[in-house]
């Protein structure tokens, strides 16, 4: 893209590999890594990328950024699984967003070659990852307090609340 | 992409808007949000994705995931702008990474129309926004102890760090 690209611009992603968790349909599943606390999963890395994984076992968390790949319609507003009312997409987490982007911070116990050993792993079995972050306080962090408008109800109920059907 | 994407799958992303800051070159400018405390900038978003900004307001901070624009090249091992040696760009946030993909917290000021004032802007003028999403420490804060590894030794230093043009 260029500096000053406008909607119709594109950019080509390609996975970087694989992740693997015991969580084969969208419905019943984890809403975030805070429902997911121990489940195990893994990330397969192709080998063309291993490379790049040096240095990563001194990290405790890994933010994940990865394709929601079983949702293919967009939709501009959403009701979200913790609300009953219709919320703007992007004050949501919901995976029918624009370029259906998702972002987990999961905990790495090891790395084994080409494959992350991960826990609290609230993904897909299948999804294509696009991009691994070491997880910083420092740089992810907000300094200050922090609101967080219609969550501020119902945040708390994420490490109960199961995924169903409606973004499928 | 399907469940067995493979390396050569690909995926097509759109901006959803253009962000605006004070930085319009890769050299010189803050390393991380938390080198940028207090730097306002916006995010214009094209009018076909207004409607997905409701009930944002109410978040003070946002999670946004952006092209890397200005960088076309990509390195499997990068020297990061913290360090002195060489480490896997999965456990840097250097701008060299495949997919390019970028991802800065920000706090949100305001919403006017289809603009999001910001502050704390560690990103480029003019760089492609491809999501954006609010920030809730319930879900984006590791519950455990935090090790991060080679940035024990440098990670505070990210408040005074500049930009050089190593990865332009």
């Amino acid at each position: 893209m260029d500096q000053d690209s406008g909607p119709e611009t594109s950019l080509t992603l390609r996975p970087l590999g694989v992740v693997r968790s015991p969580f084969q349909e969208p419905e019943g599943g984890p809403i975030q890594p805070s429902g997911a606390r121990g489940v195990a999963g893994e990330a397969l890395i192709f080998p063309e990328y291993a490379e790049g994984l040096r240095d990563l076992e001194g990290f405790s968390h890994l933010v994940l950024l990865y394709h929601f790949h079983r949702c293919s319609k967009v939709q501009l507003t959403v009701v979200p699984f913790l609300d009953q009312q219709a919320r703007g997409v992007f004050a949501t987490r919901a995976p029918v967003r624009p370029n259906h982007l998702g972002l987990s911070v999961v905990r790495l116990k090891a790395v084994q070659g080409n494959t992350l050993l991960l826990e609290d792993v609230d993904i897909l079995d299948g999804t294509p990852l696009l991009d691994i972050k070491p997880y910083v306080p420092e740089f992810d962090q907000p300094a200050g307090p922090v609101r967080v408008g219609w969550l501020s109800q119902s945040g708390q109920m994420v490490t109960d609340k199961k995924s169903d059907d409606r973004f499928s």
